[in-house]
């Protein structure tokens, strides 16, 4: 892409309402733009990375055998009457609206009852059974107060996964291999070697959730932790009952700041009772299904990404994520003309400043922006048949033939066989 | 996919509160679920459909230089009070909810107050000039009554483009640009020949719009067409003075229904100049932005096509927009063997119905989820070296060799040599 053919503009600074570094710096380098507080347009490149994000989430969720749909966030009241959710007493985050014909609506904060009740026209018998359906769906939540950019939204994107079981032992093995897949999804994220399954309150029915935590300065969340024991747990678990159950002693715990990055529950009963969902088993006799439910914030994932990878630069983004593969520069006439082919070669992958700005300009847009691999291709270093790759992450700049560039960095990236 | 290893599930009949045909269609063969009246889910099959509808308009965007963002629903009255269409009685399908920090905010029927707004921060000058964004993106309208199925609801995945052009010569390139674009769309969706470009009112600003229009029976406008003249026209802008700008006489119109399935509106300033964009020319001159809009309603367009091609055995696919290439049935221990190869070689392609059901029960569901193509591999077949092939629009049958089926069907499904 022709960074003069998209809206991507870079700004120096933001408004002095953005206190997020998050936020702050996807605003500066052209990926989302602030509507009002907690609640944020994501721009051609933000786009990119969400996409990304959900593609990665989507492959290892099909993997395990789950299934894509899409609900609504409209929501009637019935449903979340019968769970005991719908008044504002219970869960305080609802945005309510009047419906022009008669009644008031709410605009779905999560999806455990519409979804509960839907699968009552979907499953009757144990043959229906199980059932794993996740969707990618804007959640809205009347957040009091939203300091902290994308990391915490009124308005944003959930992956949740919801899982139907005829019983608690199938329910497990499944909870095990969304759990696995979580891990999965976190390491390709570029979050793997920094977050950890964690030991969380389980609610009114479950002893246990888990939540995914990662270790961040500027996380919300107290975690405590035991590396050699393999051992996380939010300071809301953190009792005698709880240290026995698992083994540790308070004083074998370290402290730290993390911030959620994935939740797994096992709902047991608490939905599918109130609303009645059942099955037949194989004797005829009614059986209550067995929930789980499973949450990624995909928009609070990408902010997490930018609180932990980037620096006083910019952004930095892991490859997987990142919205190209390469961000190419062209210097003189030459090296401009190189620049221009590559990237017509590969529109897709490489993102070229092509704009009418000085090379200075251009370097710190690059490293604001924060694609894997800059490609400088100048006339000064073309002369020695050299062109300049730099590692955004390491800084490591190296100068390398052509060959040597386009075998190591780029085979990937071009579609014709030009070079 | 396996049939077994979904929660698709075929009903014989809808409750009585659902009146229209495609709805009452796509429930039955389970592709959506109803919410609510104007409110459904895309289960597992219909989400296949309308992600093969978002791709086709992206590609055709994509090609003529659009951008895709993503914008948001909650949205702050500020640029909707300056356009004059924050109050209910300017716009009566506003959803309004409350925020707990205090204020009121709108769920977003339409988008061009906020993009506008928004461009404030990315257009300053010529250089700027033009952007043409659109997003894929859940609308919110409080209509009184929804008895249309998908065709009107309350919420809805619309694709809107904005174009901001520096003068209307500009803006009059793009805007047959986008024309040309949506009659590929169109095409594409195999809606392409009884779809017209459509003179319709250009509201206070602009002589015309166009909107395109699908030849429908259930179609909820009235228009009037010559063919001879290529002329199609709005029974809103049938009047002398039109009548005599197109060059065409009222006798010489025939009058029909028809689905509205797009439109294009040329806004001039009308949101540029209320809300202040503005650019500075090469000369250092302030002039307003010209700006256009062009929607198309991705589940409305979803519905048009279940309303042109469905038949009383059910459902009929157009080939780039139908969930799977092919719907496989194997009968027999040989069938069903050579069937499940074949799914297993081309999962995201072949629908296969494994389900422990009577093969009459099976081609009545294949008939009812409507997939181009359904292939039958009976032992009774295969001892001739046939197969049975099956055309779902024509309903023409041919018993093929099993070398002719995979030539002229299934190489382009398989992913695998072997056969």
């Amino acid at each position: 892409m022709k960074l003069s053919q998209t809206f991507v503009k870079t700004f120096r600074e933001v408004g002095k309402d953005e206190t997020a570094r998050n936020a702050e710096l996807l605003i500066r380098a052209g990926y989302i733009s602030k509507e009002m507080a907690g609640v944020y347009t994501y721009l051609p490149l933000g786009l990119r990375v969400i996409e990304n994000i959900k593609n990665i989430i989507r492959e290892e969720l099909n993997s395990i055998g789950c299934e894509e749909i899409q609900m609504t966030a409209l929501q009637s009241p019935d449903p979340w009457q019968k769970s005991g959710r719908w008044e504002s007493e219970k869960m305080d985050i609802w945005f309510k609206t009047d419906l022009s014909a008669g009644g008031q609506l709410g605009l779905a904060p999560t999806h455990e009852e519409p979804i509960t009740n839907m699968m009552k026209k979907y499953i009757s018998s144990y043959k229906d059974l199980p059932i794993y359906a996740y969707q990618f769906q804007t959640k809205f939540r009347n957040e009091l107060r939203a300091k902290s950019g994308i990391l915490r939204t009124r308005e944003f994107l959930m992956k949740d996964l919801y899982s139907f079981s005829a019983d608690e032992k199938s329910h497990d093995e499944f909870y095990e291999k969304v759990s696995d897949a979580y891990m999965r999804i976190y390491d390709r994220l570029g979050l793997g070697d920094c977050t950890y399954k964690c030991f969380a309150s389980g609610g009114a029915f479950s002893k246990y959730s888990h939540e995914f935590q990662t270790f961040l300065p500027v996380g919300e969340d107290t975690v405590y932790y035991n590396k050699d024991k393999s051992i996380v747990l939010n300071e809301e678990v953190l009792n005698d009952e709880v240290l026995k159950d698992l083994g540790v002693k308070r004083e074998e715990l370290e402290k730290t700041t993390a911030a959620e990055v994935g939740n797994i529950f096992t709902l047991r009963y608490k939905f599918s009772e109130p609303i009645d969902l059942t099955y037949n088993d194989k004797d005829g006799k009614r059986n209550t299904v067995f929930m789980g439910s499973y949450g990624i914030g995909v928009s609070r994932v990408m902010g997490v990404i930018v609180e932990k990878y980037s620096d006083k630069k910019g952004l930095v983004w892991p490859n997987e994520v990142a919205p190209f593969s390469a961000h190419v520069i062209g210097i003189g006439e030459e090296g401009e003309k190189i620049a221009h082919e590559l990237e017509e070669g590969a529109p897709n992958d490489i993102l070229i400043d092509d704009r009418d700005l000085r090379p200075g300009q251009k370097f710190a847009d690059a490293d604001l922006i924060g694609i894997p691999i800059r490609i400088v291709i100048s006339d000064k270093t073309l002369a020695e048949g050299k062109i300049e790759v730099t590692d955004r992450l390491t800084g490591k700049t190296e100068l390398a033939s052509i060959d040597q560039a386009y075998n190591k960095y780029m085979t990937s990236l071009l579609k014709t066989e030009e070079y």
